[in-house]
């Protein structure tokens, strides 16, 4: 199932948006871009109101909406899904501190930067910003093994249709000391042929691409695309395992 | 061989020195440290002079003064030692582009930060620096398959006594908008049991650990270090494969 967020749309807001450089002084990674991240989040909110919410957000205002939900099992039980309660809660340990006074903050490796709900369906969508003066390596995505557990999640429980990811991709520049978004370009995951997503086993095992660069061929379902994924993964797995092995087991071997 | 640099003076010299606070305004992590690698290398020129070198400082040192070294085969000589050139010489595509008027300049992942250099005799210092009002996670120290591929350089090449690798922790605290040092450590790499260093092997295959926490007690010589190390290593690799095909591999396969 499609996002009900028009990324066309998103794309003509966001290209030529101008935002604060940050005081911080580096343009480096994280600090740089982040402005544009809550922008992108003020213009979706602009046109989609009170359906969008930081990951953060959502957290806090459902378990606000089910005060009555105290215990651990009945706050996991208001996600209504077991694929979406894997994407979106926190530790159970965190979830079990939560209180109305004591309410999550924004954390960094939170899947989405911004959740777009509509009813029980949920678009999880990760912001990534790139200075256009610098060439640099593809991001992180989405942990490849988080992502493996989340494609045998649906096949377990037959849920393909209630949630999507999103990767929306802010070019920036530094021009008179603000930042502008000189394009912005748009791919959904599932769209991307699963063969096609490069896994970077030693740095945390993080699939990583640049948006712009993202296959968006696949044209099956979801249930081929999660079966399709898995494939890849263990394929990967596999052959990452091998080459462990060949690299850094066999030529030491002759002096121990 | 030991360093010719008295850490324990280096500690009485080091502590209490206050830096100014880094005007980037964070004091997140790498940058909120620099100055005290900075400082550390101030003291180090004050007692040691001119025995005392960035790595990159050294690399621009050792090539001017042997300019007429002009092919990469030649530059790689002057080195004396497999072991030192593999530890501080950078990529042969950087070097063959090195020139008088091209010199090289700092790198973030040299693997020292400061080099304390008599004669053929090498101490690579890495400076890690520790804000004492966080619990962090044990520093990346070095790579665990560079230092396996040391190990072998060490061993091919029977050179044991030219070089050593210690690592000095810098404990601070803000205090009226300055950085003050409070507390510092000395570990040396070569006095670790190899079996106690923890190999992150999801995060660049980096050995990590806190100065304060690096086991000191192997007491035996450098080639047993080093055989004991490639053991460790070849140990751990296996038991990472193993764990990728338990873990990444057979859960999955039921789904395709």
């Amino acid at each position: 199932m499609n996002s009900f967020v028009d990324f066309n749309a998103l794309n003509n807001i966001v290209r030529g948006l101008a935002v604060a450089k940050p005081s911080s002084g580096t343009l480096s990674g994280h600090a740089a871009g982040e402005p544009f991240d809550k922008a992108v989040y003020n213009e979706l909110k602009k046109v989609y109101g009170d359906k969008i919410f930081r990951q953060y957000e959502h957290l806090n205002f459902l378990y606000r909406k089910h005060i009555d939900a105290i215990s651990l099992d009945a706050k996991k039980k208001l996600f209504e899904s077991p694929t979406v309660l894997f994407l979106l809660s926190r530790s159970d340990g965190a979830t079990k501190k939560w209180s109305i006074s004591n309410p999550f903050e924004e954390k960094q490796n939170d899947t989405a930067d911004i959740l777009a709900v509509d009813g029980h369906f949920f678009d999880l969508i990760d912001v990534k910003t790139r200075n256009i003066a610098k060439s640099a390596q593809p991001p992180n995505i989405i942990s490849a093994y988080k992502l493996a557990q989340l494609c045998a999640t649906m096949i377990d429980n037959a849920e393909y249709d209630n949630f999507t990811i999103d990767y929306f991709e802010v070019d920036w520049a530094l021009e008179h000391e603000k930042l502008i978004c000189k394009n912005t370009h748009h791919a959904n995951l599932f769209k991307a042929r699963p063969e096609s997503l490069y896994i970077n086993w030693a740095a945390a095992m993080q699939i990583q691409f640049h948006v712009v660069d993202c296959d968006q061929t696949f044209s099956e379902d979801r249930e081929k695309w999660a079966r399709d994924y898995l494939r890849h993964f263990v394929t990967e797995a596999e052959r990452r395992a091998s080459y462990m092995t060949e690299t850094f087991v066999e030529p030491f071997k002759k002096y121990i």
